[in-house]
C-alpha cells in the first residue's frame, strides 16, 4: 500500500496537517508502506537550539537528558522537541526500502537523512549513550522516511559522528554562498559554533580578497579556535544577546561601517536585534539560528527603522549536503577541528 | 540632554536591552530629550492579535477594555500587551520637537507613528472612547517618539481612520513591489484583507500583463469583494490552514505550475506549509502575517526537501508609507473599498 508522497497517512493528530506540524505521528515501525524507507537508526543529533534547552532542563546529567529525549518521543512518535520546535537528524541503515520507490541507494546502505527529526516517525526503543559534548545520542531505534524526504549516503572518508555534525547543518553554507558577493562585509554570529566555522569559510570564499568576514563569538576559548583556522579577517568577542553592546563593538571593530550580510547562527535565543542592528541599510540577515523568533526579528527591525531584508534559514537548499561535504574537504584546518570536535 | 538615538535611556527594565524587548520603560512626559519628540495623542490603534485578545478577556465590555489598557501602560510603560508581544500604532499632533533634531516636519502638524507601541513611552491619562469594531481608543495622552522612530505626516485627503488603516500594513505592499517581477505568478493568501488587497495590486502592476496574480481568499464574501477590484486575474477559495488542500487546488487551477512569489498576509497562525507548497523551486514566499512560526516554515520547508527563500516581513522599508498611500489613490475602487471598511 502506498502512503501519501509528504507523510500525511502517519499523521495523528490533529488529522489534514503534514508531519511536521503535527502534534503527535505514527512511530509503528513493524508496517511499511510501498514510498517509504525503513532505517535501522545508529545516532541521534538533537538540533543545538533543542539539546541546549533539554541539557538546561535536565542539569547536565546524561541520564536525565536520555530521560527527557524518551519521553518527548513517547508523547509525539518523533523527537520533536515542544519547546524549541526543533529537531536534528539521525545515521542509520537502510534496512527496507518499499517497492515503490526507485532511489540511488540499496538496503544495507548507511545514510544521514536530510529531514527534520521533527517530522521522522522514529521508534526509539533505547538510548544507550547521550554525548553531551556532541550533541548526539547512540540509540536502539527505526526510523521511517517519506517518499518526499531527503537522505544523503554517508561518505566513507571521514568518520560517521563527522559527517553527522557536518550534515546537521549543510543548509547553512551553501545559503551563505548563495548570500555573499565579492567585496562585502559579513558578520558571522556564533561563528566558532558548527554551522559557524563552515559559514566564515565559505563567506570569505564568495567575499574574496576585497570583501571581509568578521567571526563574533562568545566565549574566550572560541577566539583562538577561530583564529586558527585562518579562515576570518577578524574575530571579535561578544555576548550577541547584548545587542547595543554588540553593535557599538562591531561599529568600533569595522571603523564605524556595517555589515553587508549577517549570518546568524547562534544556539540561544534573543540575538535578533544584534543581528539586525549591525547590518546596513538594505543589507541582509540571515537567520539560521533556530531560536529566532518571527516576531522579535520582524517587529525589531520595525522598531529602529531598519530596512533590511530578513531571510528564513531553510534547512533545505539543491545539493547542500555535497556543498557541505566537499567545503570541510577543501579545507584541512576545518576537516581537523570537526574531527578534533565530533570524531 | 540627549539621549540614545534608540531609547535605551528610557529603559528601566532590564537595563541595556532595546526599549522593545524591554518590560518597562520610563513613561515620564514631563521631561524630553533633544532628540525627542512629544507627541499629543489622539487615538490608540492596537494590534489586532492584542486587541482581540483584551477583548476576549474583558468580556467585550468597552469599560474593561479601558481599565485594561490603562493597567498594561501604567504597569510598562507603553502599550505593549504582555500576552500577544504586540503593540500597535498611534495618531497624535507634534507637541514639540527636540531642538537636536532636524525633521520634515513641524509642531501643530498631525502624525502617525510607524514604530509599535510596544517600544512608545506612553503617558495615558485617560481613555475617552474604545471603538470595539475598528480596533482604536481615543486618548488624553502624551507619547515620544526616539531619534530612530519613523513617523508620517497624516495626509489631508482622506479619512484618519483610513489613514490609519493603510498606514497600519505599509510594509506589505512596497516589499511585494521589491520582490515581483514582470512575468511573474504571484499568489496571494488573505488577498481580501487589508494589506492583502494592497499586495494585490501591487503585485499584478509589477507582475505585468505577461504575469499573473492568483488571489486566495477564505470566506465566499471575500470573492466578490476581491473580484470587484478587478485586480487579480483569478481568485481561489481555501483555508490556507489545510496545506495540501490549498496545494492541490492551486495546481489545478494554475495548470499544473507553481508560484513564483508566494505572499502571505492571513491574520490566522499554521499557514506556513501552504504557502510553501504553493511555491516553485528557488521562488520567494514573503510572510507578512504576525502569525508565522519561523521554526514551522525552516523546518517545513526542509521536510518536503523545497528549495524556496523564505523571507521575514519586516514591517519598515524605505518610503513604505509613502509608497502605501500612493497605491491607494491611484486606484479608485481600492479607496473605495477603504474607505467603506475604515472611514
Ligand atoms: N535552519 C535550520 O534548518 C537549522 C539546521 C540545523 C541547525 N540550525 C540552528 O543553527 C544554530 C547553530 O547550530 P550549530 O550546530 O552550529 O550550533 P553550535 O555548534 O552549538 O554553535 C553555536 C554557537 O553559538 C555561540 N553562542 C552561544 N551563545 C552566544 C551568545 N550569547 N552570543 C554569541 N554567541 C553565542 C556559541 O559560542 P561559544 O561556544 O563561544 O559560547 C557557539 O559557538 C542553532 O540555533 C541550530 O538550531 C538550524
Ligand atoms: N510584519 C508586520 O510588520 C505587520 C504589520 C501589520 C500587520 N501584520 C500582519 O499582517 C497580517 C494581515 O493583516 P491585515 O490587517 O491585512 O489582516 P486582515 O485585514 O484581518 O486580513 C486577513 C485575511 O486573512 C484571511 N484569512 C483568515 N483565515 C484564513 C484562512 N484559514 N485561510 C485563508 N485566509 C484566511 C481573511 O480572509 P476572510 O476574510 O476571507 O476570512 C482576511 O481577509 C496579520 O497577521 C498581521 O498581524 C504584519
Amino acid at each position: 500500500m502506498r502512503g501519501d508522497p509528504f507523510g500525511l497517512h502517519r499523521v495523528i493528530e490533529p488529522k489534514g496537517k503534514l508531519p511536521q506540524p503535527a502534534w503527535k505521528i505514527d512511530n509503528d515501525t513493524s508496517k511499511i508502506y510501498d514510498n517509504e524507507i525503513l532505517i535501522d537508526v545508529i545516532k541521534l543529533n538533537i538540533d543545538a537550539a533543542s539539546f541546549t534547552q533539554i541539557k538546561n532542563e535536565a542539569g547536565k546529567d546524561e541520564s536525565k537528558v536520555a530521560e527527557k529525549i524518551m519521553q518527548i518521543v513517547k508523547e509525539r512518535g518523533k523527537m520533536h522537541n515542544p519547546i524549541t520546535g526543533s529537531g536534528g537528524m539521525l545515521i542509520g541503515k537502510i534496512k527496507k526500502i518499499g517497492k515503490d520507490l526507485k532511489i540511488d541507494a540499496n538496503e544495507g546502505d548507511k545514510i544521514a537523512t536530510l529531514v527534520s527529526l521533527s517530522l521522522t516517525p522514529l521508534n526509539l526503543k533505547k538510548i544507550t549513550k547521550v554525548h553531551l559534548d556532541k550533541e548526539q545520542v547512540d540509540v536502539e531505534a527505526e526510523a521511517i522516511l517519506f517518499e518526499t524526504g531527503v537522505f544523503a549516503k554517508l561518505p566513507e572518508d571521514m568518520p560517521e559522528s563527522v559527517a553527522l555534525a557536518i550534515l546537521d547543518v549543510a543548509g547553512a553554507p551553501i545559503q551563505t554562498a548563495r548570500l555573499v558577493s565579492p567585496g562585502d562585509t559579513v558578520l558571522v554570529t556564533g561563528a566558532a559554533g558548527k554551522s559557524g566555522v563552515l559559514c566564515c569559510y565559505v563567506a570569505k570564499k564568495y567575499a574574496g580578497p576585497t570583501g571581509k568576514v568578521i567571526g563574533l563569538v562568545h566565549s574566550e576559548k572560541s577566539v583562538a579556535e577561530l583564529k586558527n583556522l585562518k579562515i576570518v579577517d577578524r574575530v571579535m568577542v561578544s555576548d550577541a544577546q547584548d545587542a547595543v553592546g554588540t553593535y557599538k563593538k562591531f561599529m568600533e571593530m569595522n571603523g564605524g561601517e556595517l555589515a553587508d550580510v549577517v549570518i546568524n547562527v547562534v544556539n540561544v535565543p534573543d540575538t535578533e536585534m544584534a543581528s539586525v542592528m549591525c547590518c546596513k541599510e538594505r543589507g541582509k540577515v540571515y537567520f539560521f539560528s533556530m531560536a529566532t523568533s518571527f516576531t522579535k526579528a520582524a517587529l525589531g527591525a520595525e522598531g529602529i527603522g531598519k530596512d533590511v531584508d530578513m531571510i528564513i534559514g531553510n534547512g533545505y537548499a539543491k545539493d547542500h549536503a555535497k556543498f557541505a561535504l566537499e567545503i570541510v574537504r577543501e579545507n584541512k584546518k576545518l576537516y581537523e577541528l570537526f574531527l578534533k570536535r565530533y570524531g
